[in-house]
C-alpha cells in the first residue's frame, strides 16, 4: 500500500486558537481528517505527524523520504520554512518529492515570510487558499501517481 | 453561465519552443485544452487569453475582473510577475479573486524571480508544477464553487 | 489656441470604483470635467488621455511634448510612477513641462511608492490632494503663463 | 478670524543670497509677503515663523496645531524634512492639516533628499515650483475652506 | 536572401532632438541608413523597427527571432534594457543571436543603467561608440557569417 | 492559585561559569530562588524551566500560554531571541502576556543581538540590568496584578 | 539628599492628546507625579524636565550627570532615541548611570524605531509598559541604592 | 585516560546516500571508524554524536566542554553552522577548544554557506577536504598535546 | 582686523573629563587658548563658540560666514558631523571657507562615524591629531593668507 | 606613422590552457596576431604588452596615453576590470582612448564581474564576442582615424 | 622529484615582528624551516617564495601551476585573500591543486576579512591554527599522495 | 640625522598633466621640492618615493616603517586608499607614524573614495588642502619632534 506523509511544523498544532483572522477556525485535525479519508478511497494511507521540534521534522523527513512505498510529502513547515537551511538540506537529501504548502498568503505578511529556504527545493508550492492549500496538495500527488 | 479567464503573460506563446528543460515541451493550447474541456463539464465557460502586452494583460484584468459572471482568473504573468506593480494595481482594483500559477519553479531559478509583485495581492499561489500548476488552479476555483 | 495634456496612466479608468479609501469614489471623468471647463475660461484647450499602456503613454507624451502650442503637462503616471525608467526618458526627451501629481499621498503607502523615477525630470510634485491635486497643478500651469 | 501658520526652517533665512542656482533670488520675505496679503483678502490672518532650530519648530508646531483657529500650516523643513523623525511625530501629535512644501525639486538633488520623514505624515507634497510651491500650498488650504 | 533585423527601443524615435550631448544630432534615419545599404552590398536585407512598447518589441524579438532566415538582431532596447526582464525572457526564448548597442556608455551615466537586464542573453555588447555602436554590431554578425 | 512561568533558553544553564564578565557570576538558580520566594509572598506559584532546545520552549509557551491560571510569562530567550520566528509565533499564538528579559545590555554587543524577533510580540523589554532584569518584569506583573 | 532626574524628549509634553492608541491618555505629569512622591518616601529629590530640544537635553544631561547627588536618570529621549549621535555621546560623556525608558513597543513599530542609538551607553532598557516602563526604572535605581 | 568528542550535526546520518557529488559516497561511520582507531593508539577515547536536533547538539557540547578530560571537539555542524547563533554562543561557554570541519568547500557553493556563526569562536576551520577534514582536525588536536 | 571663528559642537565643553583614552585630558580651553595668542600675532582676531545645540551653530555659522572680515572658521561639529545635513546646508550657504577639525581619527571608531555629512562642503579635513588638528587647521589658514 | 597599444592583464598571458569553456582555446599570440597584421594594411604599429602587475599595466596607459602619436589603446583589464580604481584613474589621466574589451559576456558570469571600474573613463566597451571583439575595436579605431 | 610550493604573499615577511598578538612571535623561516625539512624525508622539494606584489604572487602561480612535478601549492595570500580576483582567476587557471593557509582565525576579526575571494577555487581552507596551519597543509597533501 | 619618508601612490607621477581641474597644475616636484628644503632647516633629511606598484609601496613602508632614524612617513596613497586592505596592513606592521594626505577633498567626490582603508591605522588625515596638505603634515610631524 503506498504511503503519503503529511506533515505540520511549529504553532500547528494551536491552529484554530491561533490568530483566527490569519489562519481560519479550523483545527489541524478538521484539515486533514477529510484527506485521510480521501487518501483511503485511492489506497493510499496518509499519516500526519505534527512538531514544533526542528530535529523531529528532519527526522521525520528522513524516515519517510528514504521509505520507497511513499509518494509524497505534503508539508507546512510554519516559521521554519523561512529560518532553517537544516530542512532545506533534509529535502534535498531524500529521494521522495516534497510538496510546500501554506494555509495563509505568506506573500501578503511580514518581509521576513516572503522568502521561502524550502521551495528552492520542493516539487511545488501552494499558498495562501487556507485548508485547500492541503487538499491541492494531495491533488497534486493523486494526479502525478495516475489515479 | 459562470465564467473563467485563464490569463497568460509574455513569452508563454512561445511554450514549447522555448527553454523546454525549464517549460517542458507542450505548447500554450497543449496545456489549455483540458482545462476548458473540463470547464464546460462544470458549465463553465474558460477563456484564454495570451499577450506580451503588458497594457493588454491589464485591459483584460479590468474587463474580466469587473463582470459579474467571472468566477475566477488563473493568472500567469511570466517575467511581468516580478516587475509589474501596475499589474498588481489592476488585480486590486477589481473583484474577482486571482490566482497566481507558474510552470516552474520561480524559488529555484534567479533571485528576481523571487519575489512576486502580484502575489500579496492574488488569492493565492501555485507554482511548480508544470502543467499541473492551471490544473490545480481550475481545481481550487471549482471547489470554491462548490462544484 | 493654447493646449493643455492632462495624461493618466495604469487603473486610473476603474476610478471611483478601485480602493475608495485610498483613491476616492469620484470617477476620472468627476475629478477631470471641471479642470476643461477651467481651462476654457482662460482660452486653453485641455485634452485628457488615459490608458494602461506604457507605450501609449510615452507616444502621447512625445506627441504632446513636441507640440508648441503644449503649454504643459499634468500627468498622473500612476504605478509607472515607481517603474518606468522609459517614462522618464520620454520626459526627459521632450521640452514642455510635466507636472506630476497623485491622487494619494505616496510617501504614506508602500515603501516601493516612496521613489518616483519620474519626479526628477518633471518641472514639480503635487501628491496627496486627491481630486485638488490636478487642479493645483492646472493653477501652476496657468500661473506660469501669466494668466 | 481663521489662522494660518507659514513654518520655514534651517537656512531659508538666507534665501536669496543662499545658492540662487537652486533656490532663486528671491529673499524670503519676497516670496511670502505677497501670500500674506492674499490671505487677509480672504479673511484670513498668515504669520510667518523661521528657525533654525529643530526644538523651536517642534514647538511651534504644537502650539498652532493645537490653536483651533488654525486651519493649516505650510511648512518648509528644509534639509529637517530629511533627517527628523522628531518633527515628524509633531505632525502626527497635532491635528491641524500640514502641508509640506518645497522650492525646489528634491527628487533631483542628491539621494539624501529623496525621501522626506514628514511627507507620510502631511495631507500632501508640493515641491519644485520655487516660491509658487507656497502660493498652490496656500490655494490648497483656502480651497478645502471653501473660500 | 539573408536577413537582419535593427530592432530600437523607446524615445530613440526622438533621437536627433533628444539630449543631443548625450545622443548626438543624427536622426535613427540617418544612423540607420547607410546600414541598410551595407548590408545590400553584403545580400542581406536589413529591417528596422522601432517602438515605444514593450509589447511590440517582444512580439517583433519573437517574430524574427524564430525566422530561420534570420542571421542576427542588432537591439538598442533603450531604458528597458535596465528594466525589463519580460524582454530578456524574449531573447531566451528564440534562437537568432541578439547582440545588444547602445549609443551612450551607459556605465558612465545613472547607476540604473549600470546594469543590463539583456546582456547576459545576448551574444555580446557594444556600447559607448554612438552610431558607431550599431556598424560594429554589423561587422560582427557579417563577420560570423564569413562574408 | 495563580502561577507565574519564568522560562531560560539556550545556554542559561551554564550562567556562572559562562563568559562572567558579560553574564556575572550567579547561578541561574541563584537568580530565580529570591524571585520564586518573592512570588509565593503574593500567593503566586512560579515555575522555572530552563531547555536548550528550541522545541521545547515552544510547547512549553504553548502549556502554560493557554492555561488560564498562568498571569505571566517571564522569557529570556537567550541567542534564540535574536533566530527564532517559530518561538515569536509562539507568543502570538498565546494569551498570556510574556515580557522579555535580558541579563546583558544586548544593544551594546554585536550587531546580530540588535534585533529582538520576539520584542514585538511581548508585552515590553526589560534588559541590561542583570538579574534585577528578571525582578523587574516580576514587579511589573505583580504591579498589572494589582497587588 | 540623593536626587533623581526625570529626563523626557520631544513631544512628550502633548502626552495625553497625542496618538492616545499608542500613548494612553495619561498626561505627563499624571504619570511622573506618584514617581516624585515615591522618591520623596526614599529621601529622593526627583526632579523632572521636558523639552522638545535636543541641545536642551544635552545640557541637562550635561548638568545632572556631573552632578555627585545624582543617583540616576531616567530618560525617554522619544524620537531622538533614534537619530541623536549627540545625545548617546552626551550619555558617554557623564558618569551617572541612564535608564532608556519608553512608554511604547519600539520593536513593534515602524522600522527606524527598532534602533536606539542611545541604548549601547544606557544601563539599561525598559520599554513597552506604559506608565509602568518610568515605575520600573525607577525602582531599578532605588534597587541599585539599597533602598 | 583522554577524550575527545567528533560531534556530527544536522542531515550528516544520511552521508554516502545524501548528494554524494557534493559529500562524497562514504558512510559517516566509514569516515570516522579510523578516526577512532587512530585515537586508540594515541591512548585518546574517541567518541561520535549525531543529532538533527540543535538542542541536543547544544547539551552535547555543554557535557563535553566541561568534562576536564576532553582535550578537543571536531565539530561538522552542518547547516546549523550558517543559522545557530544558540551553537555558537554554547562553545563560547564551554573551554575545551572547538574545531570546526566541513566536508566540502562551504566557500564554493551558495551564499548563505559563506558565512560561518560558529567559526569566529571556534580555535581553527578546516574545509573542503571531504573525510579528510577530520583527519587534519585530529592531526591538529593530537599535535598541540604533543603526541 | 581680520576674524577667525572656532566653533565647537556637542559635548566639546566636557572636554578633559570626557573620555580621556579618546579625547586626551586638556579642556577646550587648554587646546584654543595658545590658538588665540598665535592669531593676534598675527593680527587676527579669533573669536571661539562652543554650544550643544544644532540651531546655535547654524545660526553661528550664518552670522560669521556673512562677515566679510572672517576669514576662516575652524569648525569641530562633534557628532553632528555625522548626522546633521542642515548644518551642511549652514556651511553650503555661507561664503567663508570652513576647515573640517576632529579630535580622534573618525575613521578608526565605530561605523556611523567614518562618514562627515559636512566634509564635502568644507575647505578641507584635519582629523586624528588631538589638539594639534585645531593648530594644523589654523596654520592653513595663516598659510592661505600669506602671512 | 600612427601606433596602437592592445594590453593585455592578469591570467590573460594563459590563454588557450585557461578555462577554454570561457576563453576558448587560442592563445593570445593566436588572436593578437591577425590583428597587428591588419593595422600595419593601415599603416599603423601596434603594439601589444601583457602583465599580471596592475602597475606595469599603470605605467604602461600612461607611457603609451601620453604619447601623441598613439591613436588609441585597447584594453582588456581581465580581473582588474572589476577591483582597479587605480587603473581607472590612470585611464582618467591620459589623452588617448582607450576601448574595453572582454572576451567573455561578462554579465553572464558572477555578480562581482557585472561592474566595470574602468568602463565609464572609456571611450566604449565591446564584451562577448571571444576573439572578434579585439578585432571591431580596432575597426572602431580604425574607422575614427578615416582610414 | 615531486615538489611543492610554500607561497606567502604582502607583509607576511615581517612576521615575527608584526602584530605579534595576531600573528605570533616566529619569523615565516622558522615557521617553513621544519615544513622543507619534512617534505624532504617524503622525497618533496618545497620551495617558498613570498612577496608583496599581487602580480609576482600571480607569475609565481602561473609557473608553479603549469610545473607537472608540482603536486601542490600552500598559499597564504594574506590581505590579497580578500581583495584580489586576479588572484582567484591565476588559481582557476592552473591545474595544481592550492591550499589557502591562516595563521589567524580570520573570521574572529573584521568584516573585511570574513570573505575569502579564493576560497571558492582552492582545493580546501585551513584557518586559526597559527603555525600548524601550514603544516596541516602540507599533512594535506601528503596524504593525498598516498605517502 | 633624522629621516622623513614623503611617499605618493598610483598617477600622482602625472600631476600637473592629470585632471587639473580636480588637482591642480603644479607637478609633483613642484609641490615637494619646498618640503625637502623645509625639512633640511629642521635637519631632516626628507626622501620621495613614488609608484604606481602596489607592492612597491609596501615594500617601502617596511623598509622606511622599520628604520629606527625615520620619524614619520607622509603617505598619499592615490586610488589605493580606497582598495588595498594589504597596504593598511603594511602600515599596522611598522612603528614609524604615517600621515595620510590627499591634494582634493576625497569626501566631495565619487561614493567609492569616501572611504579609506589605511585612515584607521594612521596617525590621523589631511585632505583637500591642495599641495598645503602635504605641507601640514610635515608641520604636523616637526612639531611632534618639538623642533
Amino acid at each position: 500500500m503506498k504511503k503519503i506523509l503529511i506533515l505540520n511544523g511549529p504553532n500547528l498544532n494551536l491552529l484554530g486558537q491561533r490568530q483566527p483572522d490569519i489562519y481560519g477556525s479550523q483545527t489541524l485535525n478538521d484539515i486533514l481528517s477529510p484527506l485521510i479519508d480521501n487518501c483511503l478511497k485511492h489506497d493510499i494511507e496518509a499519516t500526519t505527524v505534527q512538531s514544533n521540534h526542528e530535529g523531529v521534522l528532519i527526522d521525520t523527513l528522513h524516515q519517510w523520504g528514504t521509505d520507497p512505498d511513499c509518494v509524497g510529502i505534503i508539508f507546512n513547515a510554519g516559521a521554519y520554512t523561512h529560518t532553517s537551511l537544516a530542512m532545506a538540506d533534509a529535502i534535498r537529501s531524500i529521494k521522495t518529492p516534497v510538496i510546500e504548502v501554506h494555509l495563509s498568503n505568506t506573500a501578503a505578511r511580514e518581509e521576513i515570510r516572503h522568502c521561502s529556504m524550502i521551495a528552492p527545493v520542493c516539487r511545488g508550492t501552494i499558498a495562501g487558499f487556507g485548508a485547500m492549500s492541503y487538499k491541492l496538495a494531495l491533488m497534486a500527488i493523486i494526479d502525478t501517481l495516475g489515479h
